[in-house]
């Protein structure tokens, strides 16, 4: 038999809290389940440094892999299976772009890929193409299969309906993370009938459409979105968290720079610090040893980078206050000058963060970002645009929110003997 | 205002999955949690190696440490706070020896333990009474107190109340872990009305007594916790995963013995080896740190070392079969002597390992890990065991259950070329 | 004691499957549960038709009764207990509200008041305030304790705070109403994190506040009614039930008021249909009775009224079309002559129904049905109406969204031998 | 087509809280539940007089019979379908038989049966049979579908495999109401992994068979079943609420048979109390029609009938202490002339009442009740009685539990000037 067709001889179940449980028949996903590279998604959380605010959210991207390629499995096999518009062709294309469409992901990903300039996307792509395990699984299936999966992930394949299910504004990715970072750190959003929304979806030429008569948990689906978006990704404790990550990584990248000579050799960041990372190499940075290096970072001699280490591992983060850009920047720079003379580098003590999130949209095209907007399916088979059906989608639609904090270490700033008259100063702007 | 006294200006809560929020009111708790000591449970896993068999299981004991403290601050909150058996001056130690019990556990604690001869117990211990954060926090309270909460932990303090609402058959440790476990790895058992539970719960003289109107809540608490061993902690999969990295400490450790000159210097490690570990050395010991070496040791010349690492990194398991050492001694022995002719060192390659559990048992003096069983509180005043009063725990009471499985990598008895006869002869003995 | 402090020996406990439990422990709120006129909210249904759409919806209002008092009784005693702003004399005023503000909910209220012009806030006002064993219990707290309550319920007490408790756009009735209804039912709206509300509740002079923190939270109760309204409690099928039920009671009244001989006397119904009921029929008419007259009716010889007990009773409810009165009154005026034509009284088998709902509104002085604002307690003291914080409530805040529905029996208007003719051109214009 | 396999053109879908949802394809079935007798079961509550003791068990015999029905449909079409042991031609078969299996439930059946000794099950039987909207639908699938559908119910087809999936000691009816009833009381227990336990049932020539490695799922539903009898089931509250509705029915037969006049005349009783009731007289008691006339029968002039009455509609329930038939019949008979001397019919004011379960039992034939037992399709396709296999299971095998209660009106027994002495004499027997 085709090693595209073959089946396990008895149905694998992986047992998930979200999904109750996620069903594997296909000989392909098994094996792809089973490649280093895959297993590697383990050693990455999902939501990089949440878990300093949500104690729960200590989930890994192989959580959630998993459960994307099931919300698709359960499209494919109970939904679509059998409707014209659909070709049970593209079933097992769409199953492993699924699966694998997080791969590339490296440690704190949002932080990492920031300061190193680096793109988990293009990972993804380099080890579904590269010389890896996922590769020889994939090849086995046909010799251009790997490309195939690679280009819908990508969102440069013609398979235009493929792309739709796993990367839309209402995608399989997006279902399962929702309900998986709820599920996890255990707050009440996140939750929608997901249910009910995979049974009104329908394939079409180029786009998944859902049926009117889910519009309303739809609604609830984005509602849900918007809430997980403020009250969990976007939450100013994590942001700090992620603040001091990202200024740790820069300050070791400049010391390297600058030829400081580190007490314990950090060959894992060589090649990155040097921006000529391998394939080879970026497989082998998970969270495991980024947190390693932190520790052994602890002790380093340079000032700034063992602070901030320090503060990392036993989660003493830094302060924060509301910040407005447009009207601030004086007093932004005034503090900057402050923080200089109080003897803490503005660069590493005193950052502006910005979270911006757009709840839901209509096709902009040409626009950054833009994913494709959901279309509803009405009776009389006629296609609209989500907005123009409901009354609280049309509302919020294109409501960018932006928010900006300033996050600095107050426990630095105290009254104490030295400094005493520049941090009361430096105090006194940030109304502490 | 007395330390112990002091409450924070406004309550802090964490949202929990398991227990919606958990509060915190009390300064000592509060600055408890935020030491050192206690934010590195935050890298040691609840479970160890059972994430490898439900992948939902990546929950910290930071995690759990939280939610016992939480419970027993409901108890005496909730339900003791008034009753004239409680003495309200054992309500902090109770939350602080609740919230540190676990304080001491190591990176993956089983197999660690008895790889090394080291007892977390007795780090907890150490931790509480060293120069640590922890300690420095509970001597502000009285010059005393880490000693007295050391000793509930260690269940030789005088106060057998306290050490009852901590560690008895029915505990705040146990619920909370059951229940925990069972969230995290979505299995439907490790439910049990534990609002119930807490709501009939008594301070007596000497310990907790569960009021009799709460048996049925307590019965099917006990049926959950049985469940929850054969079902999830002692699954055979998770066994496989513990073996294999018992076998990669052990290597190591043998190595070194040696004075195997190690490509990677494992620098964590020495002190461990050489068996003269401080409190400083241990501390550094998590599991992004152990995660670390192996990816190390995944390159090291050893063979063995090698093949163990790549096994448990890559999730590439040992097989099993039932095993009965009581009637298959001669044909362990015999496929010792076989798996030795293959090459497959059998110290390494051929493991039994056993589990075994209780599901309740009355009080048997002597005997070790007796825990405190459960004591009803009938109407009439009098206290009675609960195996007495309850048909079902009757039932099951001091019946152990043991079960017996030996691991081996089946991949590698594969026919193939090399060793093809005697492999032949191992799958047979084996029945693969 | 006084009546009104007594506590009883042992609390008692309600197991809810919304609140988990229901806690009583004052005697007067246990003494009000025990009444007649309490006891017989068991035999009215929460929410009358839904169970012919929804068949989980078969709670009753004692039900919710109870889990409103639980939500106020949470409010006070874990949140606003202590506060200065909050005047602990209020407690069991606030309780007894609580408890008894449904009443004088009749037999599926909405149809029953409307076609006998009833009110059941004026029966709650008489229920509490005449001769009945409510009255007595609160009489015995104190001689106008009865007109308290009584004036909170109404709206018409000095008591701003304790009735914005009872009754605003975020109060415990549609607190309780909303998680109660989605549990019943078993829709997946209906959830918002409830716990944190109330924990940022604040009681003001004049009005509960929130907390400004809790503004997600409030964003997403306000979602959640609206999609329960739309989803649940305007659900087109339970409308066409609603539809039939008012007809039947239209007929029964006009019937009577021709001098019909019914076979079956109505002696419940008299003094409804004379419109000169008094409190004690009032309280005889519960919905076993309803029922039980529908069964009677099913056989009496006029057969308007024969043929719309047979639907209720059985489940044979009218079909629809979407209907939009600006542009199709004349449609529905052909309708209506065809119909007559056809043999089908218009009257009771050609019916246009409405639903109309606003999310949210600011205050609007005057107008029909206002309820209070939500009101944020601003982190610098400062309250803010809620639709000036959240943008997501500011584009839903103050729209309408209205419905309308065309009901007909599209099983009396299948092509037979009879009006053949007619009933297709019915047909047609209905776009059957 | 034929009717028998006529599918829906879109699949109907019911919201379920327990199943999520129920899904009809089935033409036949769709008809089925549109039937005026399958309605009925609307008007019938599920767990009886439960409701006064969880007020969230309101939900009717209608919810259940869905349930049942859909449980079926998962296990034939998810599972069974396509295993060659599994003849699909009695995928309709046990569809209907599932759907109707208790259709002859009349109002608050237990106690009804009992004292007008009529049998569920025959009218079950008579339904399907007879004259009825529930017979012509059957009969269109062919002539002697309904005598197939009402063999399996009455367990006397010859096709056993089909009555094991509907009726054995792990049948889709347990697995129902467990859970629904678990469900709408609000209960911790009835929580069991049926999912789980639905993939590993597989269909074997005479029986339903569990795969092994399912033992433990089954064995947390046999608990759980345990629980739910003892603290739901035989809730001594709930058997109060049912003694006293027994005696009503005693105490209105009686009269009947006396010739008593009654002052509203029970026509719906009348067949009833002479034991010569019809199928369409029987498919008119429901339980609106039962409380309609407990209502009237509130102003009857015989007092005790009256009294007994207003106690069941008020919820003025009987109390109860345990009691021993064996060693306490001599006060029994005590109490029973002190009774008739306080003036208290000790026939209607002293009940003793027994409730007793076996929580799992091996098939011990010719025992009444016998259900079959649990049988595991070991690994080497032996089959084995799951108590042979589980230590848990064969704890609890055959035994039987036991316990009664002695019920009567203690507020009607308190210190008051008539019969003062005797009334004491019966509190000191009684120990109140």
């Amino acid at each position: 038999m085709a090693y595209s067709q073959e089946k396990l001889v008895e149905e694998k179940v992986f047992k998930d809290p979200v999904h109750r449980y996620v069903h594997v028949r296909d000989r392909v996903i098994w094996d792809l389940i089973g490649t280093k590279e895959f297993q590697r998604l383990r050693r990455i959380k999902q939501l990089g440094t949440t878990y300093l605010t949500f104690h729960g959210a200590e989930h890994s991207r192989f959580n959630h892999s998993l459960g994307v390629y099931e919300i698709i499995r359960r499209i494919i096999d109970d939904v679509f299976d059998g409707r014209p518009e659909w070709n049970s062709e593209q079933r097992l294309l769409s199953l492993c772009a699924a699966l694998l469409h997080d791969l590339g992901h490296g440690p704190f990903s949002h932080s990492f890929e920031k300061v190193f300039d680096l793109d988990h996307e293009a990972f993804t792509q380099k080890i579904i193409l590269g010389n890896t395990e996922v590769n020889r699984v994939l090849t086995k299936v046909s010799k251009d299969f790997p490309k195939m999966v690679a280009e819908v992930i990508a969102k440069t394949s013609p398979n235009k309906l493929v792309i739709s299910l796993i990367s839309s504004q209402i995608d399989a990715d997006r279902m399962d993370y929702l309900q998986r970072d709820a599920y996890f750190t255990g707050v009440s959003y996140g939750h929608f009938d997901m249910e009910r929304i995979l049974r009104v979806m329908r394939p079409k030429e180029d786009q998944v459409v859902i049926k009117q008569s889910g519009m309303h948990a739809v609604e609830d689906y984005i509602m849900s979105r918007y809430q997980m978006y403020w009250q969990v990704y976007f939450h100013p404790v994590t942001r700090s968290a992620e603040v001091i990550l990202t200024k740790i990584l820069h300050r070791a990248k400049h010391l390297y720079q600058k030829g400081y000579q580190f007490k314990h050799e950090p060959i894992h960041f060589y090649s990155v610090f040097a921006e000529n990372i391998t394939l080879y190499d970026y497989l082998k940075l998970d969270e495991a040893v980024i947190l390693y290096y932190f520790q052994m970072w602890e002790e380093e001699e340079d000032l700034i980078l063992r602070d901030l280490c320090v503060r990392f591992m036993d989660r003493n983060l830094f302060k924060y206050v509301e910040f407005d850009p447009a009207k601030e920047y004086k007093k932004l720079s005034e503090l900057s000058t402050l923080f200089a003379k109080a003897g803490l580098d503005p660069e590493y003590y005193l950052v502006v963060d910005s979270s911006s999130d757009l709840p839901y949209d209509f096709y902009r095209p040409g626009e950054e970002e833009e994913r494709l907007p959901i279309q509803l399916l009405m009776k009389n088979g006629e296609v609209r645009e989500l907005s123009r059906e409901s009354q609280i989608v049309d509302a919020i639609s294109g409501k960018r929110r932006t928010d900006h904090k300033l996050y600095f270490p107050a426990d630095l700033l105290k009254d104490d003997s030295s400094k005493k008259n520049i941090k009361k100063q430096i105090r006194n702007l940030l109304d502490l």
